[in-house]
């Protein structure tokens, strides 16, 4: 299998992105033995940095320093990690890429303490980009990503929720730190504020598209796709867009209605029961309608992208769109 | 009993002190029932507001923006109250200043979210500075805070720690947010570096001074005066500076140093025994040692401060640093 990450968009930045891989590192140096590999290796496990990637897309048409973004793109991307750590605190997930948390190596406090660093960490770099707008972004988008999370924690696992309440949730637990991303590298490009405005719709629907997919992943692929079990945010009593798709074609009082109440509720402890309900939802074509869905927040951020780059920079946000619905195919 | 609150300095400041509280109550809404009343209730609950106090009198003797100096003073209490929340999270503890805690209340994923909330609602403020000096002094601060967090986890419960290790501990702890506070302030006030030297100074040495009165008061005070038990910090395997001065008079093979390393590696689980070590950590002078160390870093924190403010704003920075080692009057 061809690694992505040395092809097409992630070739043409390579340069720019080897510089973010390397102020991460030296971010993540923490003086604490034992503590410190795994800190590193927790940042260096870090996934196809599509934030950061976006980041020094949105500056790039503009007259953007490059030090400057690549600053602004590791701090989104260690914001990221820290939020991503703290959620497995929530979760007390032992998988993440496959790798085990430092939640399953930690103990709970230590583990809060590294999250807390890491954000200082992050905070730091914005801060070191010496633009207090950039460091507004960076503040209210942690303050977004607190209310989704909070959000899915207190109303998470109604299964009556509305789309709109799922895609309010998503938006802040996920969607906004992409939108902070592409507004960061404009505001960085110091370009007009109807290009900034363009720029950030774009990062808010690419944001959205990778949830929805993410969420259709987690009730699609098996332990080894996703690093983590299939159905993983059923039995955690998280309800997403495919579950709400398929509990609005249910009847309240049907039997598939009854079993689903019972995997979301944690009444279900049987592994082939949860397994059950997850085929259901397969195989309802509730998946379907929400890669739908999600495709049409990518041909969104492909307009308001379109409406301010140039062509080539165009075509590399509209690969990296591209790229977040493909990993449904 | 007269409250201190309505006197002195804190009479002469109430006029800002009072815009502080107004901003803090602002920033801590939060748009989730029930949640919201907790949130404002532990910001409304915070104590003598020390750290804005600081901060407000390190910018009084300058050309400093009051609007701006209450921002950040509101950001750093913030700063201040979101790592209590994690750091009662980590403790588990059930009382703060004799109120339950959040995490005696609500899951602990939600505690460890909502001081998430905090974090960026106090970032957000230092923002609001527009200063970007005031947001490098706020990451580092909190790195700082999170740096002297993981020391005490994974060093604090040496009882062959030496003062200075401790020292290095509490520095990060609790007197980085004092020295902040204070820096920010007179950044605030567009003063010479060599002032701000001089102002960080006096907060970092007032910091230290309040974290050992701290560390004694655990050892010296019922429930009813510091809202926890007495001796927490010991049953918590965390060793400070008294039981540091104990144990280097005691040794090693003797059956005191025994009982007091039974404590400490939480063997002890009879109230009683804790109460027994307690006793003759009092009894061997330590917390008068203690204090007197306290002392010594307050008389510090006057030197500095008279080095570079007025005599008015100096008498109110020497009444608060007396207002610290009177704690434990």
């Amino acid at each position: 299998m061809v690694d992505i990450r040395t092809r097409g968009v992630f070739a043409t930045m390579r340069p720019e992105l080897d510089r973010v891989e390397a102020r991460l590192e030296s971010a993540a140096q923490i003086d604490f033995p034992g503590v410190a590999e795994l800190v590193l290796g927790l940042v260096q496990s870090g996934g196809k940095r599509l934030r950061p990637l976006i980041l020094l897309l949105a500056g790039r048409p503009f007259d953007a320093n490059v030090d400057t973004l690549v600053t602004a793109g590791a701090g989104v991307e260690l914001l990221h990690t820290a939020s991503l750590v703290h959620d497995d605190t929530v979760d007390r997930a032992a998988l993440r890429r496959g790798r085990p948390t430092l939640n399953s190596v930690l103990p709970g406090g230590a583990v809060i303490m590294l999250g807390d660093f890491l954000f200082a960490q992050s905070a730091m770099l914005a801060a070191a980009t010496d633009s207090p707008r950039v460091v507004r972004v960076f503040a209210s988008t942690l303050a977004d990503i607190c209310d989704g999370q909070l959000r899915e924690m207190f109303g998470g696992h109604r299964l009556d929720q509305t789309q709109r309440e799922y895609e309010q949730r998503i938006y802040g637990k996920t969607a906004s730190l992409f939108a902070g991303a592409a507004e960061m590298g404009s505001i960085i490009g110091s370009t007009t504020e109807a290009d900034i405005a363009e720029l950030r719709q774009y990062g808010a629907d690419v944001g959205m598209a990778f949830q929805i997919v993410d969420d259709v992943l987690d009730l699609r692929e098996g332990e080894q796709q996703l690093g983590k079990p299939a159905g993983h945010d059923l039995t955690q009593g998280t309800v997403t867009l495919p579950t709400i798709i398929y509990a609005a074609g249910l009847t309240t009082d049907s039997a598939a209605m009854a079993r689903l109440r019972d995997v979301v509720n944690g009444d279900t402890v049987d592994q082939a029961d949860v397994d059950r309900v997850v085929l259901e939802i397969r195989d309802s074509g509730a998946l379907e309608a929400a890669l739908d869905i999600a495709n049409a927040f990518t041909n969104k951020a492909k307009f308001h992208a379109a409406q301010v780059v140039d062509a080539e920079t165009f075509e590399m946000l509209a690969e990296v769109a591209d790229l977040i619905v493909q990993r449904s195919a």
